[in-house]
């Protein structure tokens, strides 16, 4: 997917939500367990109760790491689903992979062609050729960690940097060094709706670029502040909420519950892109 | 297993070797293509050819997920291949991973429970909470990178730090916070031969930690620097040789010719224990 057309269904569906898919199976309603592949099955039904609301999804491996390769099954199932049923749909594998070139070359594979995933999350630590093989696919995407949501975020991320002009936290390093890289149109960033008053400094440096914003929600993230300090021209937004939505419900109507819940935050959304957009 | 068993492990065999098994199955013998599961058949008989000489297996998790489910059904059936066959071998999942809290103990899960790894490589660039989950597995072992044996090592992980009263290089930095998360009994370090040098500096902050070296062979680290700069009491090394061994041979004689490789490494360690240890 493009830039343009993710820009597009942004619009059309006044909404830059994404959904994180962060199916635990000791987590699903329990009429659900009876089916040959339950964690497909949850998968399916929330997809189906809340597509027209949101732009994009983002399974977390972990989460299908742990069942095996039974979960890998889901996980695959689900991915497919989703490029066959709705195509104005952005998917995120949500796996902060990078290893030496060469490894980095059979992750990109892994997700990008195999799983077919328009994007995959991707730690920056090991530098330029643990990150530029995930750009050799057209028209998909690395989303680099730069700003994570989680307190561990201040062990190295914030740390300032000498020998530098002006000494850049580590982060700030990060999104700098990306630039050469990729672009905006092959590269988004992680950014913590924690640490959403540091939006505006990270959109000096990126001005174009799409950022993933996780923590809105069950870690205390404002959609408000976010899209205040985070929302370019074309949006250049994905919002992303997983337990909110996805656990609303614990019982045979959860597919009602996760969509009241998505409708709240695509209304919200609605009335910030009216006025920051 | 604990470090006691590992040295004992490393004494007995004269071999501080770890072996990757880095399986493409676009690069394993043309023979085993027609077996039900040619990336197991291939691992498995490296290993009956190998696990003599070495105390380690590192399976690459990017090269079985290029599989699909397949992939990680093969990964499964080698992993608990060696559990079952040989008691003194420890294993190491080689999967760089790392998120959020309640994400990374989903990780946790997968690898040191549900896979039954005796460790796994973990990335810090989230910091704390991304990497303590992995601890509560007993007689397990968190292996965090600190300074890789690529060229994209130097973008950050060499950069240096102000606002210290040292001003550390970030994987220094890296290496100082975690000693707060664990210690020599469940955390080990991925220092790449390439910088043998950097060995003693990394020596002087984890005198007893156990350090994982890649980069030795196809990346042109040295065995003889990494010992005289990275040994100590316990040997407190395990070296990693991926493709110099598993496509040594490319024919029916696959087997014979890894195992020729493994012996030149291995008696170079048993010649660098004696001097060194």
């Amino acid at each position: 997917m493009t830039r343009q057309q993710l820009f597009e269904n942004i619009k059309n569906k006044k909404s830059y939500l994404c959904i994180g898919l962060d199916t635990d199976i000791t987590k699903i309603p329990h009429h659900l367990l009876k089916s040959e592949d339950p964690v497909f099955e949850f998968n399916k039904q929330i997809i189906d109760a809340t597509h027209d609301l949101c732009v994009a999804y983002k399974p977390n491996m972990a989460f299908y790491e742990t069942m095996g390769a039974k979960g890998w099954t889901s996980l695959e199932k689900t991915v497919n689903y989703i490029n066959k049923t709705y195509k104005d749909i952005f998917t995120i594998a949500d796996a902060k992979r990078g290893d030496i070139g060469n490894t980095s070359k059979m992750y990109a594979k892994a997700f990008l062609e195999t799983l077919n995933f328009d994007s995959i999350t991707v730690a920056p630590y090991m530098g330029e050729d643990s990150v530029t093989p995930f750009f050799e696919y057209k028209n998909k995407w690395v989303i680099l960690l730069v700003l994570t949501s989680n307190k561990g975020a201040e062990d190295f991320q914030t740390l300032k940097l000498m020998e530098l002009q002006t000494p850049n936290p580590l982060y700030k390093q990060v999104l700098e060094t990306s630039q050469n890289w990729g672009n905006a149109d092959n590269m988004m960033y992680v950014v913590g709706a924690t640490k959403a008053e540091m939006l505006s400094e990270i959109r000096e440096v990126v001005p174009d670029s799409f950022l993933l914003v996780p923590g809105v929600g069950a870690q205390g993230g404002s959609l408000e502040e976010v899209a205040k300090y985070g929302m370019n021209k074309q949006c250049g937004l994905l919002v992303n909420s997983s337990r909110g939505i996805i656990y609303a419900g614990t019982g045979e109507n959860f597919t009602e519950k996760a969509r009241e819940e998505t409708i709240k935050l695509q209304e919200e959304m609605d009335s910030l892109l009216e006025n920051y957009l």
